[in-house]
């Protein structure tokens, strides 16, 4: 029996909570949650655990690992606490904001030796795993070419914006992961160009809503990924992979598979409405992985060392958009091309 | 809270006691289940309910609502007691494989008041429920030809085809089921072919594995059924329906949504493997509406009387069948057309 | 240098007399037509063939092939000349609507020793014909059951209606030749069902609109036909094949590959418009091969014995229809099952 | 009757001239070509032209438009020829491998007054025309994202890709024509990488055989391009248009519609071979278009100043790939951004 507790009880705290409570030989014992909110009193019951203080929960023996899903400014401090007490780790991204912070916490994680993965929960993705997995086997053949889009349905609240480190460190770092992990090499250069074309008020909270990011590996392959606030069909994450012997390519999933056809054409299904809805059996998938960490020393997907190199990425995209210039990131400091 | 039973530890069993556990105010106290198995005590200890006695069950008066998913041959007097102790009643189909047994007891359960639903879960699927809504808003005009596939993965071991009660009554009456709920009048005609042509083991038991089946409604509208016991791209249930203003069609459900392209052209993923997966969501929500129908006499999509006439259009399927002829249904004893 | 005369100005015979006259080393020296219409004026300018009568075409000894694109009422009597003077024949369907007569020349023309294509070009297009190869190739294992629709855009004008032998005869016998095209075996029993669902014009006009037909080979093999005088998308002319290794399916060809997908879902393009859209490659192709036929004594895909064995399928669905009963063909005079 | 001449019996000049041939009230009268070849010879008879010296068909007063579908180093020659002698032209890309001369050449044809159309074939496709349209009509909203791929099915062979002027002005002028006729908004930045990864030959003549390039317009919106000479999948040629309301994407045109379903999945066919195929149609209106703006004066919907305009950018994608940095359209001599 493994022994959790959640920190946040938020929505993707409430999806971690009760996909961990479902497992077998699995206990939540414990959620963590600052804000007294109807929704985490549901949640405790629902789960079976019990409300405790943070200092309580890593103080507990007994409790084998946490899930850190709680609001990203407590990521670095909950993030230390288990590295001391060493308890294995479910972080949620983004390590931290601040870059600084991230690159001293991810040291210490693995400095202390704790168990550490990350929740890039589209790794867990029945669609993008066949993928990887595709190019992994050698049957593809090497890839060469990545494109990605990433679009949510509507662009988020201003307030929202404004606390969530821009577009790039908010939405981009989950494609800038994919690309890492599709590529299978570290990024020689970063180019980005952004801009704000849909929404006046994220214009006004200073943020972009609409980018396009290129890469190159060492090796001198490429990659692009195409990122919008909005999205005209709903949430829209594709990616296709020119390989030597094959094309990949991931559609979105169609909330059903009913069409309609007329004079007008054929009318497929629009795309699961939102990550939460599209992701919702990788998120199972990651947990069951987290679990599998704990137990039997299994290596997850992402660990917290993809968490930092992929805020590495979005960083670097950032300062080349910035400052109008592809970026090297095989210099120490970010230097220009 | 509602207290539930399950009849049936096997494996439509798990899926539904599973189902029913899981749901909120809802508590599975008792399954029931002739065979002393590890699946049976597993299923106990997963859902936390008790094993008990088919009496003590049906005495048990703090039991609401019990679930029959044990063998075909119990649910005759499973449905009578439920109806005799006034229990609402969730049964999988068939009645009874005596089509005259499952006439007098679809009268009984009627008679009795009881709230009884017949376990057609393609009803309750997204596809199958978008399309039904779809006609019955009118958008899609009047449905005039109805056309529907239904191939399994594979051809059923022979002992399983010699209880079955035949292709038909197994296979046939979910489909013959959906023509009814689509085309939403009474059946007038039906005429009906079957061969042995992938099986020699089918044959052997005297049943056939590949039919086709054309019926026509009391108004002249048509409606065909093509079913095979082996479909080459695994479990494959389609439907097509012709309405005045619109073709409807539903696809197959792929298990990822990564294509692979290559000089040989674009290959997409294989169907869900089996009934089990593709209908994994529809189980959960016939559930939901099970549990609906005890606390707030929500009238369910399908009733015992639905089970009942899926049966009789099998019937006179397997009558057009061995007589070479079209069946009329409008005729008080299936007389000929 | 093959010299071709065209019988017929009208929309066919403008397809087929400007297809001949683009093709290398043909000539078409002259068109017959009674009807004084701009339509064959141009198509004589177009092509710079002489208007020329009947008699005087056949009488010429340096014309090799004749197109028989005229009126269905004069088919039999331009056969018999083409069998009495030795000139090869393209033949639009049907032979005649009289069934008898379609017998009698059948016989006459396979007496004569010319040789004569049957006009069934969909055995040309590169869908339908990839299917064939592929079955024949037994890649795709042994066809077991095939669907096919049928659907025109909208339904004809009821003048039409009442010269054209009724749907069976003019629609349905495209899609009974394909059966037996694919099946590669003749057909044992046929049962019908047809109702007037669409059209007032066309049941006033002693017609029905829609139909079903299935039919069962002499080894038990199964095939049915869904048609449709009017289809919501347009003109619908799909296949499916169900092989022992493979499902084989063909699609509709769309006007063009642009896809728009918003919140309603994705919307790809409506098929082509009607058959000659659909099929204008085909129409092309079949020419070449009527071509080859005289030159090389090829043999083409559909010769005369096809048009009138599909004509007699498209018999035995009437009198199946009309007699509420399954009809069965391996009896000489289509005698009851 | 329009009188037209040929320049170039090569693989182009043999579409160009065969459909100009065909076409009602237009007569091809001329062909010219240096090389001595069966083609040429076959070339005249096929469409009834005569083999004329260069001088002779700009001295003809009858002859109406020319066609310069010759070798490119042909073109600037042919085009002041033109422009003085004030004949009507349909122009292969590129104007000039040379873009300076690129530049003097399409000054003097406009100041000539003289009408030009340069081939850019894609513009008359159905899908990018619709593409087109749909943005026109205001239905699809403001584009704001476009991506595009441009895959060839094979590497060209040596010999041609050093004569070629490199990837950027052989194959992704087209791209870059495309770019600027969906954006309808001149481009202000170019940022391109390029990299030869798929073959030696091609990096032995000192070319790339893979490329992205990200563009933003004057207004900030943004576009790139992908291109490789090697496609998995053959000739594979699509984009996507993110624009306000709606996400328009143009697939591949597949070589037929029989798709074959097993248990690895559903298999498609591939695209056609290659851009003659797969543009056979948008050549043929190119022509028409051509015939018009002879005698109506009906704009094209590619000119000079298009041609242009598109190795305007190709020229500063290559700057940008050689300089590692991104280029500034909008000053007079592409500085640095």
């Amino acid at each position: 029996m493994s022994r959790l507790a959640c920190f946040g009880a938020g929505r993707i705290g409430q999806i971690h909570a009760l996909n961990a409570a479902r497992l077998p030989d699995v206990s939540l014992v414990a959620i963590a949650d600052p804000i007294d909110s109807p929704a985490r009193a549901q949640l405790c019951a629902a789960t079976g655990a019990q409300l405790r203080a943070t200092q309580d929960i890593f103080d507990d023996p007994d409790i084998d690992g946490v899930i850190i899903a709680s609001s990203t400014d407590s990521h670095v401090d909950l993030l230390r606490l288990a590295a001391q007490t060493g308890k294995a780790v479910f972080c949620e991204k983004p390590i931290s904001l601040d870059f600084a912070l991230s690159e001293q916490v991810t040291q210490a994680v693995e400095a202390s030796g704790i168990r550490c993965m990350m929740g890039f929960q589209r790794r867990y993705d029945a669609s993008f795993r066949a993928l990887r997995e595709r190019i992994a086997s050698g049957e593809a053949g090497r890839l060469e070419q990545l494109s990605m889009w990433s679009r949510d349905p509507a662009p988020p609240p201003r307030a929202y914006v404004e606390r969530s480190g821009g577009m790039f460190r908010d939405s981009s770092i989950h494609d800038a992961d994919m690309v890492r992990y599709m590529m299978g090499e570290e990024i020689a250069t970063v180019y980005a160009v952004g801009a704000c074309l849909i929404s006046e008020e994220i214009g006004a909270a200073g943020d972009i809503d609409s980018l396009m990011i290129t890469m190159t590996t060492v090796s001198g392959r490429q990659a692009q990924i195409t990122g919008c606030r909005r999205g005209p069909m709903g949430f829209d994450q594709r990616l296709e992979a020119l390989c030597s012997h094959e094309v990949l390519s991931i559609a979105n999933q169609p909330q059903h598979h009913m069409v309609v056809s007329t004079r007008s054409g054929a009318l497929s299904a629009p795309p699961e409405a939102y990550f939460l809805e599209r992701f919702a059996q990788a998120y199972r998938d990651e947990m069951v992985d987290f679990v599998a960490m704990i137990r039997d020393a299994h290596v997850p997907l992402a660990g917290i060392r993809d968490g930092f190199e992929a805020q590495r990425l979005v960083e670097a995209a950032i300062r080349s958009m910035c400052e109008g210039r592809a970026v090297d990131l095989r210099q120490p400091q970010l230097e220009e091309v």
